[in-house]
């Protein structure tokens, strides 16, 4: 795709549109703020966008669109920047389209169980605002703080709830879009089934900004579960960590939380946030396992056959976490991880995604692969989906290490992830990072497919370009 | 678009994929036979193919499609023809590919709760085979007992249990798809997120073999809900029933089941079934509300809340079935109203779907634009999920009333759902009679999109044409 530069008429253009206050150049902004529109969660990547818009409509949005497609300029949609795979980077330069400005929660439907909200908002303020009024929004990704639900939606985000409750692709109803053309569409209906043509709310959800631009959505709701039991149980061996989780599905249990911790993910993240957590010495994985309901009494006997199946195992003193402190300590652990390691280290997060049983295997086939290449890595993530977050911890590799040397043991996990019968993102996306990688989960035919899709969707490729394939 | 007819060697050709005993031609099968290829469930619409090919491996359906391609000839795949939509009809002749040999339940993975199967196995077969391991699958169309799990990917089909648990979409992680050109690809992975790309996945489902043959799946499966308790619940008035619907939700509970029947939906059925029931007559509306789950001490408790809650409407008795054949009894009503519907007279059935709390909005519409354009309706459905199938009875109306007069009334109806925030079909797709209408529910730039989709998958447009747009 041949791209045009940004020309001093378009960027007066864009002050029409918007105002001034919401066109930033790079040579009037103070620099810490420039920079961060060029930067993201992922490695330590940083490429400057020409300029950052700011609109706070659809109206707006779709102005913009109508002329970067006329003008042929690179348009890159931008949540809050805590993505993983580098999507929301301009590596075209061009136009950063931010959402911050789409920060309202539009309507709190109690009667249907829905909401309608502009993509801007904290997914956590959403979750807030939903609760109060006794509803529940579960996609809850471990920067559920300060992420976007426009970002969940781009990369469909999942987060650890997703093993009972599903990802932010299961809670969307309908999407409003603006596409590359300006053209301003609702994807669907505001209904729970929907068998109207092609799905394009499902198409839209995971395209990581390259078919068009979010700008209201709408989500539907459960009712908020009254109660919850959280244990952490320590395992002597990480493989029957491993193990013990599908054999909790297989009783007939579908707990909200299952997640998989090595030693050092628990150890790191408690350390970072000190909180104090004794670790014996023969522990070397956790499982974190939450039940939740309407009906505590329930939980506590779906509570004993979690007991009655994990007897079968080696594990150590399980903590039964009996007050709210406890167990916001111990999700705070769980979800910091990803922190704590960027705090020790640079490091490459691989976001591999098997059948729940085939963890073992995996995790085994990853120890193996780091040990034969000679790099480290802390493994933990949603074992209930099978998805486990593999950080490559940069440490004392040197440049040449790092950036071409990991390339072959990478591609070698991914293998095995599609061996065993699953794929090299859960929840992360592919973006810039994995690019690389994606012929090994897809074949030509299905890489022509997605292009003839993104070419109808965005015949002059100025949406997100350089991204996914 | 267009097509060759086939010739003497394409046939021969088909002869050599299959064999003779497959490659039905009309003058040598029996007219029975063959003309039940021709028709649906849709009205009275008889579309007879040129041919009918039964394939019984993914590699004789790519060879078929490899030819049809590029010969140039239409070919429409058919499950086991129970479609309301007239999906499956070959209106513009050529190969008729009857799925019917794809009937293996290739594998049932207790480990990691999926299950890979052939796309021509029937629904309730597949059921039963999974609840003997204790497991559960849980999209149940009214038609179970003889579609095909196919079809029901093809139309996303819903059925009662999906206000809890979702429809055939939510259940499906990966798809193997035969395309135009006779490529074979894998949709997904078997895991249970996917962020690899756009979803090719969810695409397909609901795309009414437009853009691809499904040859295998590959489902999710969940433990499978030891108890159910199940009440029917008669009103005096149709719209508190219909209002009633959403307070149920709004206090907390989320059914497993949340039926509609307007007083003639269940008598009709219930005489076609022979099965007595008293009907007093003050009654015009019923409900069959079903809970489920692994607890029934717990059920029992959930069914007091919904006892608290119709407290407040003008009920009449409430029957809870307390043995499996009551239970029986009323589902197999509720599930035989189409029939009983189809047993009384010629009708069309529309699809209606709104937010679930426009219900008694939509059904007072509904009723009328009936008085108002001269027409009976028969309407029943899946309340929970605001999808209310609006059977309109063919009666005393002439030729032209049925043909031509219909269409204002019927547009008006979707008008309103759409209006409601609703769509113009929940569960049966658009296939060839909602085709007309599909312009009151989507933008000219929807229908564009979708167009250059079909041109992206199938740029000779031999699948399935002339259905849905």
């Amino acid at each position: 795709m041949q791209f045009n530069a940004l020309t001093p008429e378009l960027v007066s253009a864009f002050e029409h549109i918007l105002s001034s206050a919401h066109v930033l150049l790079p040579q009037h902004t103070e620099a810490d703020q420039y920079e961060a529109y060029g930067r993201d969660h992922t490695e330590d990547f940083h490429f400057p966008p020409d300029v950052v818009l700011r609109p706070g409509t659809t109206e707006e949005v779709s102005a913009i669109m109508r002329l970067c497609h006329e003008h042929r300029v690179p348009v890159t949609a931008r949540g809050a920047g805590t993505g993983l795979s580098g999507a929301a980077l301009p590596i075209h330069k061009g136009v950063l389209l931010s959402m911050e400005r789409f920060n309202k929660i539009l309507k709190i439907d109690e009667q249907n169980l829905q909401a309608t909200v502009e993509p801007g908002v904290v997914t956590e303020v959403f979750q807030n605002a939903v609760k109060e009024v006794g509803l529940f929004y579960p996609p809850d990704p471990a920067s559920k703080g300060s992420c976007f639900l426009g970002g969940n939606l781009s990369q469909s985000s999942g987060g650890p709830k997703a093993v009972k409750y599903g990802t932010t692709r299961d809670y969307v109803l309908n999407l409003q879009v603006v596409l590359p053309n300006g053209d301003v569409i609702w994807t669907g209906a505001n209904t729970l089934k929907y068998a109207t043509g092609y799905n394009l709310t499902q198409l839209m959800v995971g395209s990581e900004g390259t078919l068009g631009i979010i700008t209201r959505v709408v989500f539907r709701l459960l009712p908020y579960p009254q109660h919850n039991v959280l244990m952490l149980v320590p395992f002597r061996q990480e493989a029957e960590a491993a193990q013990a989780v599908s054999a909790v599905f297989r009783a007939g249990i579908i707990p909200s939380g299952m997640e998989f911790m090595e030693r050092e993910a628990i150890a790191w993240s408690s350390d970072y946030l000190k909180i104090p957590l004794t670790l014996p010495e023969d522990i070397t994985a956790h499982l974190l396992i939450e039940l939740d309901g309407q009906d505590l009494e329930q939980l506590y006997k779906e509570a004993e056959q979690v007991y009655g199946v994990l007897e079968h195992y080696d594990v150590g003193e399980i903590l039964l976490a009996d007050t709210a402190g406890q167990k916001d300590d111990l999700w705070r652990i769980r979800r910091n991880i990803g922190n704590s390691v960027r705090y020790n280290s640079v490091y490459k997060e691989e976001d591999t995604v098997v059948p729940r049983a085939e963890l073992p295997t995996l995790l085994k086939g990853v120890k193996e692969i780091g040990r034969r290449y000679g790099f480290k890595s802390v493994c933990y993530g949603h074992a209930g989906d099978g998805n486990l977050h593999v950080n490559i911890i940069r440490g004392e590799l040197s440049d040449e290490q790092w950036n071409v040397g990991l390339r072959e043991p990478i591609s070698e996990i991914f293998e095995l992830c599609v061996k065993l019968g699953g794929t090299i993102s859960g929840e992360h996306g592919i973006g810039l990072v994995q690019k690389p990688y994606l012929h090994i989960a897809l074949k030509e035919a299905n890489l022509n497919l997605m292009r003839g899709i993104k070419q109808v969707f965005d015949p002059h490729g100025i949406l997100n370009p350089g991204k996914i394939f």
